[in-house]
Formats: structure tokens, C-alpha cells, sequence
């Protein structure tokens, strides 16, 4: 930031709001404003209003936070009739709900996923079922496979660098997963750096290789600052 | 049956008693006693029995049938203690259930799948979420596979081959899908004979060839009798 360099953080949490991560960056004294939070809900109703017209009627199993932003783009919550279900995190899952998510797609509703992460960190080292374990479910009853938004797919990526106006080849992806935040910049050309204080470690780079490894974002940081 | 050999009916629903299925035989004019009727909860169940001390504590995604039978053989259900997780089709699955059956697969407890059936038929052409559909978020959540017990699996056939104390070569299974009931018979070395009545049709005949092929219970009698 005291470069001046525009940065955003892009998540597949869909659970919660922009303005709820600021105040966890907060806590470890990161700044941002709400429009510098790119969330795998807020980028699938964008995909939504870009791909369906508006009134086009939508089921989600998802948070009450996806579901707002959707039915806010201009499109109707009605599970009998939807054209359109989105499968994400959705801590109020019943077999009813999967039943319906499966009958609408089977009856040809456009199937999109929110990410297909397995699991979904409680923070204590435990975790619980992501939005990807409700997709295979889905998946496996219909048949049928998402269009998927969340890293390491496309729209996240591309979202973000809408947001910036910039290149896919002018722009950094840090991240600290390899087979999402690394492997989804790769695919859409963006350069990518890793940091080992998350989920992948220097001994799982293989076919992903990011351009450059480090071992925080302070060593990141003091990098940068020397190659300028 | 007149003709005095013996017969079991096996079905990986695991959602109906033997009692259940009888009232659904007599319905069609098919006289059977409940131990001729083997379902997926059933073997679950006695293949528990057999791998697993008494004692040993459960949890299972399931009907409440699935349950009784495998407390039944003494075995506690306790979510947060279980060393053993059945998945099977839960008309009554949340999230919080998923969770338990996740967490407790990751800390160590051994996955069993009543069967693998993607959709469960609701009798009107539509479906429902079927066991398997369950089985793919837990397997996606855990990262595990499970020992599967219903068709195309082998225990099934093995117990029902159990039951009349016949080796795999004397018996013949009769079924209407291919990929469940004919392949497994093959993979345990039973013969087969596909009736066409049901799922599979004779053009999707491909890599699992049944030894017989006839288009109903009645045409497979007729070429018993004239064979014999």
C-alpha cells in the first residue's frame, strides 16, 4: 500500500460479507475498504446478471448473504420454479433443500457452484463439510457438473482484474494455496507468488510452480521493495 | 417357486423393513417370507457384526431402520464418540449431521456406504437424493473412500449366497440394471440374466454381458421350464 500499487483480496468464502472481513484484515492491521473484498458470492450474482436475464427465477443452497446479493441483482428466490441453482457453503442444509437443488436441475436448470472447496476451516484445526462436499452431492445425483465461479476457476480471477482495468500479465496473485490461488492465476495469466503460512508448503511445488516462493509476506514485502 | 428352488429378493434400499417390502411382493402377487428379503441395512449391519468388536460406537446418516439394525447387534450410537460412520440415504440429513459424519471419518472412524445408488426413485418418474449422493459429500469433505456394501458390491451377494449355502456358480441372480445387479453378480462369480423390465435396456449391453437376456419375469419362466 505505501507503494501506492492497488491490491483487492479475493476469497471463496462465501459465508460472509465484505464489511465482515474487514474487521478480521483489521485484526491483523491490514486496511481495505468493502470494495477491495472480492467474495465467491458477491462474483457469482455478478456472473448471474451477466449470463441470465433478470427476473429468471433462483434456488441456492448457500448463506442468507448469497442469496440476498442474487435476489438484489434482480432475480426472484422461488424453489418450484427456479431456471437457475447455485450451490455453495450452506449451514442450513436439508435433504429437502438437496432434493430440490437436484430436481431443478434435472428438470434443466443451469447448475453453478460458488467454489468447490472440500472443506470449510472452523479455526481450531477442525473443519466441516465446504461448499464443495454439497456440489458432489449434487453433482452425483444429477449426473451433472457446475459451472464453477470460485478459485481456481476463471471468474474470480477475471472479476478482480475488472476491478483493477489491468492485464492479466500486469497483475500479482499472493496466495497460499497452490492447487486454487496459484493454479487459478496461472490458467488466466496473472503472475503468482506463494506464501508458506497457509495450507501448501515449499515441498508440494510440482507441476504448479508459482514465480516466486516466500516464506511471509514481510519477506514478500522486503523482495519487492529491493527489485524496485 | 414350484418348481422348489430356493430364492431371496436383495435391495440396496435401505429405507424399508423386510415387513415393508413384503406388503410391496404381495402387491405384485409374490409370496416371500421377510428372511428372504436382503437389504442394504441388513447387511451393513451383519458386516459390522463381523469386522468390528461389540461395543464399538456408531454414527450413521440413515433411516431410522438402518439404525435399529445395527444397534440391534450391540452397537452403541454415539456421534461423538463413533469409530464406525454408515452412510445411507437420510431423508432427515442437515448439515450438522454431515459435519459429525466428517469429522469423525477424518479422526480416524472406519466409512461404510449402505450403496452407492445416486438417486432414490419416487415412484411419479421423479427422484430424490439416493444414498450415494450422500456418500459423495462425505467422500469429497474426508478425501476417503468407503467400503461399500450394496450392489454392485460384493457383500451383498456374498450374504444372500450365505443364506442358501450355495457356492457363487450354482446361483443365479436375476436383475433389471446392469451396472449394479449384473455386474456384481459377475464380480463374485454368480451367473446372471437381465430382465428387461426395469433400467437397463438390451441396447445398453456393452462391457457387462448378462448370460441371458428376456424381456420379463415371465419369458426368463418359460425358458427355465423348457430347458429343464
Amino acid at each position: 500500500r505505501a507503494q501506492g500499487i492497488p491490491y483487492a483480496f479475493i476469497t471463496n468464502n462465501s459465508t460472509r460479507t465484505p464489511t465482515q472481513y474487514l474487521a478480521r484484515l483489521e485484526a491483523f492491521g491490514i486496511a481495505a475498504t468493502p470494495q477491495q473484498v472480492i467474495t465467491s458470492s458477491a462474483v457469482t450474482a455478478e456472473e448471474i446478471a451477466r449470463r441470465f436475464p433478470q427476473g429468471t427465477p433462483f434456488f441456492a443452497l448457500g448463506s442468507p448473504n448469497l442469496i440476498d446479493l442474487i435476489a438484489a441483482r434482480g432475480y426472484p428466490f422461488d424453489p418450484e420454479r427456479a431456471q437457475i441453482v447455485v450451490v455453495g457453503l450452506d449451514r442450513e442444509l436439508t435433504y429437502d433443500k438437496l432434493c430440490i437443488a437436484g430436481q431443478r436441475i434435472l428438470a434443466g436448470a443451469a447448475f453453478i457452484a460458488t467454489n468447490g472447496d472440500a472443506t470449510f476451516p472452523l479455526g481450531n484445526g477442525a473443519v466441516a463439510p465446504g461448499a464443495g462436499s454439497l456440489v458432489s452431492a449434487v453433482a452425483t445425483m444429477t449426473g451433472r457438473q457446475p459451472y464453477m465461479i470460485g478459485k481456481p476457476a476463471a471468474p474470480m480471477f477475471q472479476t478482480a482484474l475488472r476491478y483493477f482495468g489491468v492485464p492479466a500479465a500486469h497483475a500479482l496473485m499472493i496466495g497460499d494455496r497452490l492447487d486454487t490461488d496459484i493454479l487459478g492465476a496461472q490458467k488466466v495469466g496473472m503472475q503468482s507468488a506463494l506464501v508458506l503460512t497457509g495450507v501448501s508448503g515449499a515441498d508440494q511445488i510440482q507441476t504448479i510452480a508459482p514465480d516466486g516462493v516466500f516464506a511471509d509476506l514481510a519477506e514478500l514485502l522486503a523482495a519487492w521493495r529491493s527489485a524496485l
